[in-house]
């Protein structure tokens, strides 16, 4: 029997363990998965025969020798930082390896090891990035090889809750780790637009946020995320006029969000002295100048951050809690620590919770000397908040892309994006089995 | 003959390098003086039979202990990053340490075993910090011994150009080290004001300063320092209501260099893609909204960053050459490195130019119910460009506590900073002899 290494069992492995155990039967392999915490290895396993847990330390240089030199194919869902550690191994040991993660500096610099020892380290193989990459490959090249000319690619996602579960003004509950979504955006993002380079440093990151529409679901708001300069390549498109990546909330988010980054309440590098008995409201003076003009810390604010005191975005601000009177009650927390700490209360996934994401990518291009407009939109709910839509589209391409790799059914080596027709169409043709469609409207 | 071993001799050294060769025959040793560049070093020692140069690199281990070994105290004028290789080997071989650096949490780490071992490692015994904290803490121990009630400190302190030699609308001109001042307050500056913490990120932090007034000098801009919070009780203050550390630029300084940070042209984190063909047009194009409105480039600007496109801010830009049609010739730069190469270029300290620091405490305080203030002023220009007044204050304290530490003067012992009478009152009182000193004026 073969025997697939997971490593990492946190929120979003759970479809992709199930995933694996179901056919593990067919296949005949076995999924070992380790964790620091084995329990929820366990918890995913459900006592499946094919599946076996274990405490597993990064850190462990032996052990982690270990299991990757039993592996015969490893799939790291453990923190982006701590693949090149794994990756090293998947070297030394000749295994494949296959991630979600962006591919960094430090796993980029294996790409010709691997390629000469004939393996294959696939990342950027869930969703977002993921399945963005594949669906938007499959547009792309379908078009250019019907003669289309591409004059823009926008392409925007959101890890979003379901309308039916939405009891928050921001639309918004955490479906994947919470550090990420309160850092989200720190750096500068980068874009092209009509020939033009864009860069768009954070602190004004949410307050240029664009609108968009999705049929059936109404609008939302999307920021431009991270580097879409690379993907030019990536894709194929090297002299397309507009490209751009962003990520998707919903409509007034960004506006409201902005009012944390500007005051600085998402900044992770230094902790607030004495933030265990200091109150929220208290925390938010602190970051308001001396100087700013207001009858109390309400009207403050809104000066400050030029929203309107009776709107929404000052209602979505309230409905946090990070107006109130309340103890922080943390020791030395920075304020990005802070907020977190509340927003986890807040925007809880409950018991029945659907979340739900969203993806729209959004093609111009030039045919027959025709000016043309392809909308391909995903909408993908969660079943519960455990079987969440987000470990579903993270979870399936992953192990899809496994199996594939396992039976040696992918020819290409090296460090890999799933840009490849090899990988995506197979991929993408199984993911509709499992309910992920996109739907393609013309204009 | 006893030995001082130098490390760094890059601009600030000149006048600390002058001041140990000329009481280096009276009291006895010898000057080792070490960089990557032996001939900076070989140019400050002009031949004088007691200054020894030669080729240092602190990344080699045996050197650095080789040379550490054989000295009686050393001062380390390296980049901060750097002062714990060094440090660690002070201790290896039981050397007094000075530097003109903030204490970073690895120097303070070796505290107890600096203290155990006999030794003193003083630092912030430059200009900012030094001369700021000695006299400071000379100000308050006077006035806490005439029975007063501190309530509120606030001190600035700005390296600037003579007016005299003053030929741009900034006021400005590099006397240290170029990349520090283009990065400058970047993180979250911090401070106490009126019994509240106040927290300022860097995205604001130019946009929130203050004016300050010295007298024969006219008005300057203030912006806030760093973490202000931890003077506190350096200087024993710990239930001041108001503390403030600061830096003073020329008036009108701020608001424009606001203008770079609101665009993202401080960012030193990515590398703008073919920065070395693009214009510097072309590049603040790219950092605006492609929404901004405006007919041109300088009213987008100017609306953008809410700036009158005629005003003196407006001016400050353009005299810096960031609005031309001019190449920017720097392969894969970041837009911090393409500031400053730009910068460089306008803001030179020309033959014959006079710097100048100015440093002003305020301090207000209670005695016999009365509410009273005190202003301390230091102002020192320079003689020329080599022989800089950032040059004589960073490396004259320096110098002067080297020769204290060197001759058994200070009992102390530990990670240091010169907040202690014994170290600040003979540092003081020699540092007046150079010219170096204050003007109180009572309000």
């Amino acid at each position: 029997m073969k025997q697939i290494l997971l490593l990492g069992a946190g929120r979003s492995s759970g479809s992709l363990v199930h995933y694996l155990l179901q056919k593990s039967g067919e296949k005949n392999f076995r999924l070992k998965i380790g964790d620091k915490n084995p329990l929820l290895a366990e918890e995913k396993i459900k006592g499946h025969p094919n599946g076996i847990s274990f405490a597993f330390d990064v850190e462990q240089d032996g052990q982690r020798a270990e299991v990757i030199g039993q592996a015969d194919l490893v799939i790291s869902m453990l923190p982006p930082a701590l693949h090149f550690l794994v990756a090293k191994d998947c070297l030394r040991f000749r295994k494949n390896l296959v991630t979600a993660s962006y591919v960094s500096k430090e796993i980029q610099s294996l790409h010709e090891e691997a390629q000469r020892q004939g393996l294959l380290f696939l990342n950027e193989c869930g969703l977002d990035p993921g399945i963005d990459h594949m669906s938007a490959m499959d547009l792309i090249l379908r078009l250019k090889n019907s003669g289309a000319e591409l004059t823009a690619f926008r392409s925007y996602t959101g890890g979003l809750v379901a309308p039916e579960s939405n009891d928050n003004p921001w639309g918004y509950k955490f479906t994947w780790n919470p550090r990420n979504v309160i850092l989200a955006g720190q750096g500068t993002a980068r874009y092209i637009q009509n020939g033009r380079y864009h860069y768009l440093p954070y602190p004004r990151l949410f307050s240029e946020s664009v609108r968009i529409n999705v049929e059936g679901l109404g609008r939302f708001d999307g920021y431009a995320n991270r580097d879409s300069l690379a993907y030019r390549h990536h894709y194929g498109l090297d002299n397309i006029p507009t490209l751009i990546r962003g990520t998707l909330r919903q409509e007034g988010f960004c506006s409201a969000w902005q009012v944390f980054v500007t005051l600085g309440l998402t900044d992770d590098s230094f902790q607030v002295e004495n933030s265990a008995t200091m109150t929220y409201r208290q925390l938010v003076e602190a970051f308001l100048p001396p100087t700013v003009l207001g009858s109390d810390l309400e009207e403050k604010l809104a000066h400050f951050c030029r929203i309107d005191p009776e709107g929404p975005a000052m209602e979505r601000i309230r409905s946090t809690g990070i107006l109130d009177e309340k103890m922080i009650g943390l020791q030395e927390a920075s304020p990005a620590g802070i907020l977190q700490h509340l927003l986890e209360s807040k925007w809880k996934l409950n018991e029945g919770d659907k979340d739900m994401i969203v993806m729209q990518h959004q093609l111009q291009y030039k045919i027959g000397g025709v000016e043309k407009q392809v909308f391909s939109s995903l909408v993908v709910k969660g079943e519960d908040r455990i079987h969440t839509a987000m470990a579903k589209t993270v979870g399936l391409p992953l192990g899809i892309a496994a199996l594939k790799i396992l039976e040696g059914q992918i020819s290409l080596r090296g460090v890999q994006l799933p840009i490849h027709e090899e990988i995506f169409t197979p991929i993408l043709a199984e993911l509709e089995e499992y309910g992920i469609r996109f739907v393609e409207t013309m204009a």
